[in-house]
């Protein structure tokens, strides 16, 4: 299907200015971004006209577990031990595959009507990911998520498994792909992270894990090793091909300089890392370092929602607070973060910013709405003021998944049933 | 006009409970509330289906510069003192009466797409603020903003100004109000302060202020006066007839027990404070201790949206962050907060609950949408997943002035034309 986007604004995130102009699509890749003079003449199966409004990469979403919807306010306002050992883990052990794959289902349509077209996603069952992400037309990027203690079976299961995802998923199906991942220093035995790293090292992959979410992580963490997450990780070998970070709020100069060093991304979660009272991460400090920087939501049910509006209206605004400093963590470095940083963070090199060649992830932000009005500034009236009623239109890999809210290629209702019933028979289990 | 709201879910805020239910409206009074069975026959001019949806009172904003729309991403990422005198202020001074008019008229329809049908509004040119809520069908509750220094003419003009809105704005149209106040502590002369507690025993009225905003003021009153704004104003009587604070970030113990004794509402807003690095208020704290909360968005100058979603998500999640303690500030507190303490705060006795008698100010929440599934907590849902996109519908003293993303009674596209052209004209006056 070719299509024309024209008579709009255009962010193409290769900078962050705004110029008139119109892109055209071939299949799920762009194949001209410009002026509307220069385009090439062609024939098309749809022209849109934004009216005005403006074009620009979709929003990618860093770190996740998006089959965590079913647990959506379900237990809120708990402290996180109490939370974490009492409701999310009994109920997580219930989880079937199928259950899994209505509910990643049900967080694509979230994602779409944010404008999001992209999740790192970490969670069980990743064929049953896989298989939600290709059916609902979302780009998914699985992340390992190993964890174990010091025994051989932990052993042999952890590294296996991510050896025979690593060669499942990558390769197959264009929109999804799998990097190497565990769950946290303090659920994998160290011995478990050595072979970890030995696959790095075997497939010159990038690492990535929960790093440093909450002060006594980072506490317990000393207490075993004498050293940090990010230090221990570094000392293992694990970032001699990069990765990345989730959360990383409680973070030493030593920790940023290691991920500056090695360009591991600093994947930030505001909304969660408030909601659990994590803390802040210390954003304007890694900015200044040169630390590599993304956006991700973490799962609704610690959020409660995968939007990356209220992500980035955070990132700025905690930054601000922490330092005592209404100047910091400026709009267009945070929106770039989440267009761009965020599609680097996850490998998805090709989805990072709209030029020929690059794949048809894009998002039209609706400025005919009373929040965007007037127009002094667009980058700061979407970070700052945006909301998810500014999404017009979402189109992943070519396809327009999301228009004036509706789905035109899902059926919303019959997702929302099925992962209501799921939920009950989930709960009566 | 007659309306009949059926086949849907009612939260009526008399209690934070769901029912199902029905409500009939009469021009801008509810007649009915209650089961459908019990609900009287009667012929309606519009039968709403509300297929499951939630009706609940509208949100109110209890502090708003509601015209400062016209600075919105003007300046941002700046430090306070900058942003105030060398961006705000200048452009202040230009702003003419129709310019005040037009954009709160803005304003408003930020207000209904967001479900929020009444603002607690300070600013310049109060005729045309009321003038402008009438126009678009808003509630406005108009606040006196005055100040001035240690002179006589300067005490005339801020007394007889409040006394003369006093009685011109109250008894007139019935969306319109006015109650006593002035700009703050530390742009008002304590001789004014005095005149203005004169004032408030005259007519047993309560008084409202900003009140310790930032650390800056609360330390300078101190300086001044040997003791915080509250205290001072406790002391001049200010508080006799109750009143409101708007922000109270840097609180003490003493301050809020006045607050608490008074029946004083402190308003808390939370997004500006943090936009602002102003710090967050310690509202844990008040409601133990039982001071009455409210919540506001204070301008889109400093927010930098009206919307009451992100209020709400903030005025708990960031207790949480401060409090370090994720059981801080439930959902259905600040629920009961944004709809039924703002109303109460401005004086709004008849539009907090939905009961028979009491104005029809109410809002339609769209549960038929990815962030609202499951249906585990509805109220929880509203607070830590919702956003402007669950805005369904918006009524506003029984008129619907906000359905599915447009606005019946109101030119949107016009609108947003005058305010752009009224911008321009400022910026090059």
């Amino acid at each position: 299907m070719k299509m024309r986007f024209y008579n709009g604004l255009v962010l193409t995130a290769e900078d962050m200015e705004i110029r008139s102009g119109e892109i055209h699509t071939d299949g799920d890749t762009i194949t001209y971004v410009g002026g509307e003079k220069n385009a090439p003449a062609a024939k098309f199966d749809r022209e849109i006209n934004l009216q005005g409004n403006l074009i620009m990469p979709s929003f990618k979403n860093a770190h996740t577990h998006s089959a965590m919807v079913f647990l959506r306010s379900y237990a809120d306002d708990m402290p996180l031990q109490d939370w974490l050992f009492k409701q999310v883990f009994p109920m997580e052990d219930k989880l079937t595959p199928d259950d899994v794959y209505i509910f990643t289902k049900l967080a694509a349509l979230e994602y779409f009507s944010g404008g999001t077209t992209a999740c790192f996603d970490m969670y069980f069952y990743p064929e049953y990911i896989a298989k939600a992400g290709v059916d609902a037309g979302i780009r998914t990027v699985l992340c390992g998520s190993v964890s174990g203690g010091d025994n051989k079976a932990d052993y042999d299961s952890a590294i296996s498994r991510l050896e025979e995802y690593y060669n499942k998923f990558n390769g197959g199906d264009p929109l999804v792909s799998f990097k190497i991942g565990f769950h946290a220093e303090y659920t994998t035995h160290i011995s478990i992270m050595k072979g970890i790293a030995e696959l790095a090292h075997k497939y010159k992959q990038p690492v990535y894990t929960h790093n440093s979410e909450t002060a006594k992580e980072v506490r317990e963490c000393i207490e075993r090793h004498g050293k940090t997450p990010t230090a221990l990780m570094e000392e293992l070998g694990m970032f001699d091909y990069g990765g990345g970070g989730f959360h990383c709020v409680h973070f030493t100069e030593e920790d940023m300089e290691i991920f500056r060093r090695r360009g591991v991304w600093a994947v930030t979660n505001p909304c969660s890392n408030c909601k659990l009272a994590s803390g802040i991460a210390p954003l304007v400090k890694m900015r200044e370092k040169g630390v590599p920087l993304a956006i991700g939501t973490d799962g609704a049910a610690s959020n409660n929602a995968l939007d990356m509006f209220r992500e980035m209206y955070l990132a700025s605004t905690l930054q601000k607070i922490r330092e005592d400093d209404a100047s910091a963590m400026p709009a267009d470095a945070v929106l770039e973060m989440a267009v761009k940083g965020s599609a680097l963070a996850m490998g998805l090199s090709d989805c990072d910013v709209l030029a020929a060649g690059k794949k048809a992830d894009m998002v039209v932000i609706d400025l005919n709405t009373p929040n965007m009005q007037p127009l002094h500034n667009i980058v700061k009236n979407i970070v700052f003021a945006g909301n998810k009623t500014n999404v017009k239109m979402t189109v992943s890999g070519g396809v327009i998944v999301y228009e004036d809210g509706k789905f035109p290629t899902l059926d919303a209702e019959k997702i929302y049933a099925e992962a209501n019933a799921a939920v009950k028979a989930l709960i009566e289990r």
